[in-house]
């Protein structure tokens, strides 16, 4: 399937592989700090992941994420008119730098809209290594317009969609060993049992974003989504310019969120995902973090789970933003909030 | 020979070793993926490489070009006053990531113009591995003025140049088994059948050029050509501004060309290349494909050739251009022409 | 110690145990050879390096002493009001591709100032591999402004700042082989006999530099100083944009001091550093160097030394650089001076 797909050309239970595996290499890490201004330490030195029993660099997961992403452009969202949201996002195994990632995708919803000139399509998507074992999968919803506009499409189905991931079905490897957690390594001592359900942390570091590097981040994670790339056809929109992908934010508050958050080692589970605004070069990034629960894991007394919605807000202090949702409303976002993640991470109990 | 040259500085028959070596680590193949959007997955993919029989992950062939290419700029064409062209450019064995390139030219060529102020330079240059074996070579000339107006040039001799590169003198390695094609990580399940002579493919990507890419792409190359980096100085020039690196054009057309050809997997040779016109920080460039060409391989029945002509244009979509020449012209090129390359690629015929 | 410090967190003697050890990979290497166009043969080439003995690649000397540097911003100068200067920068031992760094520093020096509002820290850091082995170590100092007004500061002691690093402690690996030292490679012949005191040295490369450039360099140093990276921060300051890291500038003017010193094999040490004027996106920096001093080196008859003087302009070509210093004044910079470095290098004598 080399051909963007339009929504009649999408059929409930269709399976489809998705072009262009990709090793992920030191160079892609190196690449990844470098656009993003990651720190955490298991994704940049080898000894911080070797004492906690990593045989090998693990890759940064949001890096693996945006890599597996990034191949299903071309085939689901490449005539998208809205990414709608994803969820049921679970990080499954480690990849480590040389693992090379494949990724297919199922349809598992599809409903013409009211217009019937579009219509929305959900996908399941599983992300390979090169032993064939799942690493990562997802779910995401997109409106895809019809390019015949009197195309019937038959199916309609709406799946039920996971408010959460149950933090009953998230484990670590067993060789993970946090005894040998260096908390000297991260520069903060705060274990799981110091964040309490209700905090909130307003992190200070901002990012302003240019434009060769979000064209850079979508390039490095082969997203060839034309919006991003092409100011040409963007001057030709409502948003006159190139429009950053909604993941390079999710990276950047990820990064504004290390502050606080310093010893939080694995994403295992994005629950949901909302792009409230759109990005573009020029905006600065800050980011604030809400504990909304804390779990233990299952099978382990060291490592428990802290459930954190991450609220990106372009330019304004997170400190002086009133509220995430407009005057008088639940639904609407004020217009400078531009992500709202609720994802699950681990963290050091003990030691 | 660290000083750049002027015209009287060349003699025919010289041979000039250039300076810096480089090893090709899996760094630069992650920038150049970054600074491109490259997808092809020969050189992204560790699985699909060996699948067709590379011991090892192979460079793109484009970034070895540049490479190579970057080494000759301070003794060729650091003072050029123009690029002229190429030609005759034979990728002959693959580079593999960790390989050490190194490079010398022959000054194949040199005449004066009538003027006696500048004069015509002509080189072939060759690209060593480590093991001093050729993997790349090929062929330029560039217009060079004198320091001094009144230094006598002796030597006159304009060599042949090649219209293109004979089909029969290009092979792949007998290693590479092309039955175990991967068709599914390319996207396409086109062949080389499937292509037809005069046949154009308009590609709709886009790709907006920002001062920082392509400035960091030369850097990459180590192409110290001051016309891509000191703005003070291009300020002072007709220009205005920097100007990007030609070889950026070519790879940001091919990797715009991997729609439609998605199977194209080496590049064999570059016939010629013309530069019609400059670009700079802010266009956005599109790209179309005509095949010029199909031919067999010797001694293979499962790989052919295709050459292809290969236009970048730049602000224009082009599905809409008329033509690539003006109006009632054979021999200039449109103002947003930017490039005319005729190229050779393998593609696989039969599986 | 994850908050970032004011004046009165710092105490006489104080070790401070920096965060995110940092392993460096080819993937950083290339990154840094991207963002500053490097071209000297021991960092980009294999074959050029174990020539001269060298087991592995070695990471380039700037590029080590950028990534343990950065790891001090966080402890250190985040809230710093002015970088007053650095000295006594050895460069120990070779770092290769792989090798992790982290870093620790030591309070050697805290005096407040008359106001009461702020003070001057002085730190003595050390970086170090994975081995614990000493790879750099540094003193610098800076003014920091008090958190609370009223805080008693009880110390006080300025520490004696060498004016050089005596040029007898300085060694190289026994194991380095300058008879195999490849001039070929470098483009250039000149060897230590070939340079003289007070001799000058206008370099004619220039660099622009780009928001996106020079704040990937800071994030690839894990450099989180803010100045650097947000444009939201700092459009209410007088500044009116982001502040480039003067570390990145101490790359550009060596990478532009490249020519005229291509044999000039290691940094070993940075005499004294000063930061002049602040640099911005859209500057062009050009640099000039002076030859300070010739010494020999111990045990060496192979390898000499050359101390030279770095000076980095902005926007002005450095042959039309009347003075350093203003008119008049023997301690104010010109105001398009942006760094004033004294630096050794080693150099070839013979073969």
């Amino acid at each position: 399937m080399s051909k963007s797909n339009f929504f009649e050309d999408f059929s409930l239970g269709q399976k489809i592989v998705h072009a262009v595996p990709r090793t992920i290499s030191a160079g892609d890490a190196s690449l990844y700090l470098a656009l993003t201004g990651d720190r955490r330490p298991l994704f940049c030195s080898q000894t911080f992941a070797s004492h906690l029993g990593y045989e090998d660099m693990p890759v940064n997961d949001m890096l693996v994420f945006h890599v597996a992403f990034g191949k299903t452009v071309q085939d689901i969202s490449l005539n998208a008119i809205a990414n709608l949201g994803y969820a049921d996002v679970r990080f499954i195994k480690p990849v480590f730098l040389g693992d090379t990632i494949r990724c297919e995708s199922t349809v598992i919803g599809i409903k013409e809209n009211s217009s019937k000139k579009n219509g929305i399509v959900y996908v399941q998507s599983i992300a390979y290594n090169q032993y064939n074992e799942h690493v990562l999968c997802w779910q995401r919803w997109v409106m895809i317009p019809k390019s015949n506009q009197d195309a019937q499409v038959a199916d309609s189905f709406v799946p039920e969609i996971r408010d959460f991931v149950d933090p009953k079905s998230i484990s670590v490897g067993s060789n993970i060993v946090i005894k040998n957690f260096d908390f000297g390594s991260t520069g903060s001592s705060k274990r799981w049992s110091d964040y309490d359900v209700g905090q909130t942390i307003d992190h200070t570091h901002g990012i302003t974003i240019d434009d060769a590097t979000h064209t850079m981040a979508a390039n490095l994670y082969q997203n060839n989504a034309r919006v991003h790339f092409d100011a040409y056809l963007m001057g030709q929109t409502a948003f006159k310019k190139r429009l950053v992908y909604g993941g390079h934010i999710i990276s950047l508050c990820n990064v504004i969120g290390f502050q606080g958050m310093e010893n939080a080692l694995n994403i295992v589970a994005i629950n949901s995902g909302i792009h409230c605004n759109p990005s573009f070069a020029g905006d600065t990034i800050y980011a604030k973090t809400i504990i909304l629960e804390k779990n233990n894991m299952q099978g382990r007394t060291d490592l428990g789970l802290l459930r954190l919605r991450l609220v990106g807000i372009k330019n304004q202090k997170p400190s002086s933003l009133q509220s995430i949702m407009q005057e008088n409303s639940t639904t609407h976002y004020r217009d400078n909030v531009v992500l709202d993640l609720d994802y699950t991470v681990t963290i050091p109990k003990g030691n």
